[in-house]
């Protein structure tokens, strides 16, 4: 029997990450290329994403090519609609990357693949709801509600990262101002450590500097956590989950990241004394599980 | 053939409100009792529930009681854990109405309860998924997905009234800050009112006076219904419903709240050059949805 593989590939703000699993979603390979730069065009993203499916692809091609993206995609998994961090504009994304790779391509919004992942393999597991909150360049987000992926009527629910947060607050990459995102994400901690540093540490440095004890890294994530605290009580009233999840790059840090964040759960949440607080747990499959989401839904047809 | 009749009893901020239904639903009879004061304790709630609900009972005892409250109803619909308007704790409320008044009794959220009725009888008709908001004293909430309302993992889902919509804003009765409901409510059209002519205006005469033209009225409608447009778009961002619905008493004036409040929406929501925006619409049982609504929910049994 011929070895059956499925592609997954991640497009976020500053990378793309391509993921090759097998039959049963066990990881085979993995790749990284750098997203060809904030006023690049979709064309060139779209080579980027193709270049990145290619680095994975060992021996056979793959049975088909999962894509997952940051921002607004249709219903339908075929048009990339809108996102503060990619060029497209109401694109046919789909049939242009299944023409450009010869693969057939499965189109999701990013924290939909990595709630799906989650979901089947990671720490959402065995849980019927969960809230998930994906943290990179900026903020994603996704909704399950018995044991599935909640869309929304026009696929577009979970986009989180763009609620209102401060009235009036800082400009966001979207257009609006006072996004969530502009106070808890990658974008956010870099804002916080050049304030207090005087000079721009990449968000990598300042995780790096964190973990090693230096305490204005420290502080810059005891801020954005205190925000993803804030932000996740607007959630759990809305929503009551039985559990939070939070993945995406920048939660690598761990519990620098989440302790502030339970703290601001239980500070911004109505009525804790007499209500459940559900856990805010960390995603179990890294930052990674966007792109094997991408293949999951590739390898399921989307569900 | 006996005539059957169901009692919903709805439990505000400020007045109890009971209706008689009967087999189909039609509403046979109203009645409304100011409720005992701030400082009541639960038993005056309770016996004020009592007896609005032998204000309707008519002929006969009816089949069923069903309660409507504002704030946190587990999710047997037992107890009534907390709210920033009523004075019940973690209270068997339930149980002890059923004693009180000797019927079989069904208690939930009030709105729960107004979804429901607009679900099965009113503008939420023939949508699979609705955000439901009600603006009364405060704000309630209420998700529908799959035609059914969502209820969440401990019963709690749609406590929007306590979404955080400004960082260290006005203190909510609740014991947080800046909650939704202190810009967007009743109580917020009195202080907007309040601010502007330096005197208390009881809401009901804001809107008498808005409903005739007067512009410091008209300007605090327009005001909370910016703000409701605001919350909306978080919520529109977190759910992508087809439709959002607003009712409650405060709703009652009609287009001088939900035409700020569309602008409001439409300003604050994410890429609308690119995606659908849901229309909001006027709750079609006006301030008896939630009463209607707690007696269809003891007449189908609590779905």
């Amino acid at each position: 029997m011929t070895h059956r593989s499925w592609v997954g590939v991640d497009v976020g703000g500053t990378k793309v990450l391509a993921v090759r699993i097998g039959e049963s979603g066990a990881v085979e390979q993995v790749a990284t290329r750098r997203m060809p730069g904030r006023t690049a065009t979709g064309e060139a993203v779209e080579e980027a994403v193709a270049a990145a499916a290619a680095d994975v692809a060992g021996d056979g091609p793959p049975v088909a090519l999962g894509v997952s993206a940051a921002g607004l995609v249709d219903a339908a998994g075929e048009r990339y609609l809108f996102g503060a961090h990619l060029p497209w504009r109401d694109v046919p994304v789909r049939a242009r990357l299944e023409e450009r790779t010869g693969h057939r391509v499965v189109l999701d919004n990013d924290a939909n693949c990595a709630a799906y992942a989650e979901l089947l393999a990671g720490a959402a597991r065995g849980f019927g709801s969960v809230v998930l909150v994906t943290i990179g360049t900026g903020i994603g987000g996704a909704l399950v509600l018995g044991g599935r992926l909640v869309r929304g009527a026009h696929g577009l629910a979970g986009e989180f990262g763009h609620m209102q947060a401060v009235p009036d607050g800082l400009a966001c990459e979207c257009g609006l101002s006072g996004c969530w995102e502009q106070y808890c994400s990658g974008r956010a901690l870099e804002r916080v450590t050049r304030v207090t540093l005087g000079r721009h540490v990449d968000g990598p440095e300042v995780a790096a500097m964190a973990l090693a004890g230096d305490e204005v890294a420290r502080q810059a994530f005891a801020s954005i956590g205190t925000w993803l605290g804030v932000g996740t009580a607007a959630l759990v009233s809305a929503y009551d989950p039985e559990v939070v999840v939070v993945g995406g790059g920048v939660s690598a840090v761990g519990e620098l990241l989440l302790a502030p964040a339970r703290a601001g759960l239980r500070d911004a949440l109505q009525g804790t004394a007499y209500r459940p607080v559900p856990d805010i747990v960390p995603a179990a499959l890294g930052p990674e599980a966007g792109a094997i989401g991408a293949a999951l839904l590739a390898r399921d047809g989307r569900p």
